[in-house]
């Protein structure tokens, strides 16, 4: 599985970095989550710049893809050029939306009128898109996921996994980053978060 | 306050920015998290590469010192002229360890005959260190602290601001970085496991 991780200059370093490093727990399987970037360095909110693994077109071509968030999304959400270059198709991949990241899937189209999560911060910018939000970490719909709140974005990484692996490979993933002494804890709370929708979509499929 | 976040090739992208970045929510009250490397760029051990923020030599200038981990822990643990570019003070600075770099702390005589946390993977390598390890995310004694299990590296976070600005500080950011609809269990839960050590610091400053 090849993953993009979208990440924008002023990206927050937990939306993208949290959720990539849970997925490459999965490397031994063959999976690569990569910091997927419009420009070849990006530099976060706090000044750390990065090289990119992927340029923008990777996201198309990606198994599953999450949008990850910062404080310049709101120029980049009114930048139809920019808007442009991410192509995304929730027929043939899984889609993740990590807080700001929300406010992107909304213009691109992608959430329509289905309830979505996002930050504190963004929810006004959300709700101005027409998009209602639920006061929740994480919603799925299809093919299609957003989270709310930096730490949630251990859960986008635990629906990805569960949906293209299983439950058990996503709770082995969270199991080896949560806090030690906490580790049923933390697996029992993202795995109870994430697997209505995991019902859902099989109850979808089966139908 | 400046703080140093020891970010060596190989590293853990959650140990270094989930530590830094919620250290970096006090940056409106003048605090600043950065990024501390040996060299230029560090890459980490799922092929991400960053720039530094600050050289190594700055760790010694800091209020505050994190020690990062990652898969090249153990080599810097072995190399001498490594360790001696890390100069630490406790007298004068905060120090903590997340996973692996508790065992750099140990090499660099910083944990003495005292309990410590780190991952289940470096647990052997420390206790080969001399030192014992508890089965628990986060111990801090007097001003050196170590955490276990990546997202314990909020904990670090949480003692850092709670022991230089106080425990309301801690809070707030850790409210921020928490996903929606679970701030209250996320902070509740951390200022509960810094909370004791705290207690402790001040009635040894009241002795």
């Amino acid at each position: 599985m090849q993953i993009a991780v979208l990440t924008f200059d002023g990206f927050n370093e937990l939306d993208s970095f949290v959720a990539a490093a849970i997925l490459n727990r999965m490397r031994s399987r063959g999976w690569e989550a990569h910091i997927t970037s419009p420009t070849p360095h990006v530099t976060s909110m706090n000044g750390v710049t990065v090289e990119r693994q992927q340029p923008l077109d990777f996201a198309s071509k990606a198994d599953a893809v999450i949008v990850g968030s910062g404080v310049r999304t709101r120029e980049i959400a009114a930048d139809p050029l920019m808007l442009g270059r991410i192509r995304l198709d929730p027929a043939r991949q899984l889609i993740g939306a990590q807080c700001s990241g929300t406010l992107l899937l909304a213009k691109l189209g992608l959430i329509g009128n289905l309830l979505a999560c996002t930050d504190l911060t963004t929810k006004p910018w959300v709700i101005e898109a027409g998009v209602e939000v639920l006061d929740a970490p994480f919603v799925a719909h299809g093919n299609v996921a957003t989270a709310g709140g930096c730490l949630a974005s251990q859960y986008l990484a635990a629906w990805i996994i569960s949906r293209l692996a299983g439950i058990d490979a996503a709770a082995d993933a969270l199991h080896y980053v949560a806090p030690v002494g906490e580790k049923a804890l933390y697996v029992d709370r993202a795995i109870g978060v994430v697997r209505p929708f995991l019902m859902a979509e099989a109850a979808a499929g089966a139908a």
